[in-house]
């Protein structure tokens, strides 16, 4: 992988997004965890893995944050850091992907009034759908500068899967999520279905950015901060989210769900 | 060992996998070990030994994760990694087995009918005949390259064991398997145990690797990349299989094994 040179600022700006990132993930896995008791029996399973999710990522993180410390070094007398020839790995995001987006899926399908046989589908359907679409996209981040005909490929394939999972949690669980009595409740999952459709939605535009004329140091910068903020929405807001709903449906008599 | 040179594409794609079957195994440990609350008293000791077992396998994949990562050393200017000299240690991979394969067994044996004297028997014999495959197995996984008789004397060796091992799982096992009621829980129980066979003979295929002339370096990528998948299919997919298998025994009226 190709490393670019980056000035203090540039060096610092992605240091403590990843950094704040890490934070956010492990704080939210320990909020999500604890509150796991707090939810009746059939929910907690949902609020384990939306702890998982945000656990699974504060791994990623620090294996992220240590990785870009590891690509540069400062000397005295210098302000701006210098390569040290240990290349920035952002693979470490996909692998993170690969494992999190089907589990992230899983934990909005288990909090909605599904039957059995269609969680079953659903939740394979839809954890197949978002590992090709994280693998398809993997191989064009390879590029960021120079030729991006295979980066604008990978893109285009990875957006057929990603349109395929915006259309199933959009329209195709319309029918489940219409099927909440309760309006706070069914408010809350409509907010997380929105919320994860939102959040992903900044990923195709961030993989997007070396394609948009942003120079090549400044498109790492602008990459590292978008992917942190889609992953703290999709993450730890679509968690939370998915614990207030299981905490709601616990709290209300349940004649629906008991 | 010898150590072999690796581009910088290699390289990655071993560091990658280990960090991904990382990550898998600490969190499949972290819900196993939530979920065993939500399991009959019974069989919470199996679904607990499930979470060790990925519990170990992470501790391994952190050491061979820090091995793989001390093995070679990037320089300015060089795409490529270069050998820094301290060996890659792989005996890592056969201290886990050592420990997680006789655990592996013992889940499955405690989710079946057995009696208490059986159930001794066999994960005796069970455990002893893990420990021999794997040990025989080491030696041969010394040499990787030039004369491999010893490599395939000791794959000789190792299979008589793992075909005593996947003979009793599959026809010594099978009266008890038979004698479950639930078409569900027979057919998980039978999923385990498959799943087991099954991701277990990608092993003494990915041991034959070196013989199957390819060459040096593409040999211990393919060695890391099919270890890493079988470990991952083998502990945490039949770990989860096994907590399935728990959590459907608990919640059925549970008059046979109540």
């Amino acid at each position: 992988m190709v490393m670019y040179p980056m000035s203090d600022m540039q060096y610092q700006a992605v240091y403590n997004t990843l950094s704040f990132a890490l934070a956010s993930m492990m704080a939210t896995t320990m909020y999500l965890w604890f509150r796991s008791t707090a939810v009746r029996d059939q929910f907690k399973s949902a609020v384990i893995i939306s702890g998982l999710v945000t656990f699974i990522a504060a791994y990623h993180y620090i294996r992220i944050f240590n990785s870009w410390v590891e690509a540069y070094t400062y000397q005295v007398g210098k302000a701006d850091p210098e390569l040290t020839g240990t290349p920035f790995n952002d693979a470490y995001r996909y692998m993170d992907w690969l494992l999190t987006v089907p589990l992230l899926l899983i934990e909005i399908l288990l909090v909605m009034n599904l039957d059995e046989k269609t969680y079953s589908v659903k939740s394979k359907t839809l954890g197949v759908g978002a590992a090709l679409m994280i693998v398809t996209g993997y191989y064009g981040e390879l590029t960021v500068s120079g030729d991006l005909t295979s980066r604008w490929e990978c893109w285009g394939l990875s957006m057929c899967f990603f349109l395929y999972i915006v259309y199933e949690l959009l329209v195709g669980l319309k029918a489940a999520t219409d099927s909440e009595i309760d309006p706070t409740i069914k408010g809350k999952i409509q907010l997380a279905q929105v919320m994860t459709v939102i959040s992903w939605c900044t990923y195709p535009v961030v993989y997007l950015f070396p394609m948009l004329g942003i120079t090549a140091s400044n498109a790492v910068v602008a990459i590292q901060i978008g992917y942190c903020v889609s992953d703290i929405i999709s993450k730890c807001g679509v968690g939370l989210v998915i614990y207030q709903v299981t905490y709601a449906k616990s709290t209300k008599g349940g004649a629906l769900l008991g």
